[in-house]
């Protein structure tokens, strides 16, 4: 098969990683094939994900074109080929790319709207990082989580920020260090659909600042550098935890450090860095 | 650290990759920090090695500038940090980069010679397939060779084409995919600098041509899609258990398709492709 995108971008966001083009015309649609042949590590360019950046209204696809006129689509496709509703970091390299690119403009303090499967998403820039609000969430009962490397099953508390997660807390550090994550962890009960499963290492809270260190299990990948989604459902079960001693929470994952905060409407707020790596031009069809 | 290399391509051979700078002028030598910036397949471009294209005498490095002036020298990284010598299929990639930058010009049947750390190699071009002079090689002595995956230990032949393989014959197909090479296969005796192991299904000899089938566990890397260097020892062990039925061979790799002949000097010769995949910017300092 061919690759029609010749033009693109890569970056990552705490090393979760994405191929981005822009589609400003809405007439280059991305193929599960194309997709899949980007997304290649060793044959394409490679990433976790591939992202097209499309006005709403040509993206050609309901769940995006719903959006007002004027606002940006992240046409967000999985590594396999599947399209996905939303990635929190992705998000983040999205709007990176837009300004990048000079697709959208947006000053320190200032936000941009971005159209997703999963709705309208407000992003805010703080200087060199940039915030996403991922909305109301919801904590939900407890599941026994056991993984290779853990001496005995462990309780792990759901919670949905659109998509499952089951966080469990440990001990310390050196627990965390001991887990093998390559196969996944079984959960008791079962998950329906799945889950994503945060492992993590509450720290100290001080003046209002919650921190904590995980590592993740990403259904259907396996272990992961970073997961936007499961960072903010890691702080929000350990503030759960901790009675709500804080709303601000730091979270440190392999890749490197996010923000988590909940605002007074009960929002959960996603906050990183974002960057773009290198520009690329695709010289040849990809197998 | 800074990537003061902005300008790159990406290809493979066989799914063996590599990012590859032009350095005409021989003021742009690869520091490791930089090497291990843009191997990275998150944080950077992404590759199991990183070559520079420098003239020889301009190289800065002994074993490159030795070679006659007007040579281009293949200046070898691994993903690493660490300096190498040789790599079968990186030589064909680096050629082929020669010439899609326009650096070169090989037409069909001819031949160009390139520097390496391991001597100058002469790589001859065959319609779209490139063919490397790998040189004489040594056949060695057995050893028992452990694998998860394998019933009992198989004794493996030592071959050396630079660097030391061992390559063991395995019965069937379903013995090779059952093989489980996450762990290294274990050596009985110990290789005192550790080998590459291959593992092959030797097929039918027909019209004076051999095929095989093959996996190989690389040493300091694990499974790889392929193995240029070990794809020539395979062949080459196979070629000795078959009474030397033939001298050219198929071998078929995860990532592909390769070809090895053994010419009347006695020398071994790695044919396969050579993709050039894209051409890159890089837009900001690596982490």
């Amino acid at each position: 098969m061919t690759m029609h995108a010749t033009g693109f971008a890569k970056g990552h966001g705490t090393g979760n990683d994405f191929v981005l083009v822009a589609d400003p015309a809405g007439d280059r649609p991305l193929l599960p094939g194309e997709v899949r042949a980007l997304a290649d590590r060793r044959f394409g360019v490679g990433g976790d994900g591939v992202i097209r950046a499309v006005p709403a209204g040509r993206a050609g696809d309901a769940a995006l074109d719903d959006a007002p006129a004027g606002t940006w689509a992240m046409d967000y496709w999985n590594a396999d080929g599947s399209a996905s509703e939303m990635c929190g970091n992705g998000v983040r390299v999205f709007v990176r790319f837009l300004l990048e690119q000079g697709l959208a403009e947006l000053p320190d303090g200032g936000s941009i709207d971005v159209a997703t499967r999963a709705g309208v998403k407000r992003v805010v820039r703080h200087g060199d990082l940039l915030a996403v609000d991922l909305g109301p969430f919801a904590l939900g009962g407890t599941r026994l989580v056991a993984a290779d490397g853990l001496d005995v099953a462990r309780p792990g508390l759901d919670v949905s920020t659109g998509n499952p997660h089951v966080v469990v807390a440990l001990a310390d550090e050196a627990e965390l260090e001991a887990l093998d994550l390559h196969r996944a962890p079984s959960l008791d009960p079962v998950a329906e659909h799945g889950a994503n499963v945060e492992f993590v290492v509450p720290g100290v809270i001080a003046d209002g600042i919650g921190s904590i260190r995980m590592r993740v299990h990403e259904r259907g990948v396996g272990e992961t550098l970073s997961c936007g989604t499961g960072a903010v459902a890691a702080a929000l079960a350990t503030r759960h935890w901790s009675g709500e001693a804080a709303d601000r929470w730091i979270v440190d994952v392999p890749g490197g450090r996010l923000e988590v905060d909940v605002d007074a409407r009960g929002h959960a707020w996603l906050t990183g860095p974002a960057e773009i790596v290198f520009r690329g031009e695709a010289l040849s069809p990809a197998p």
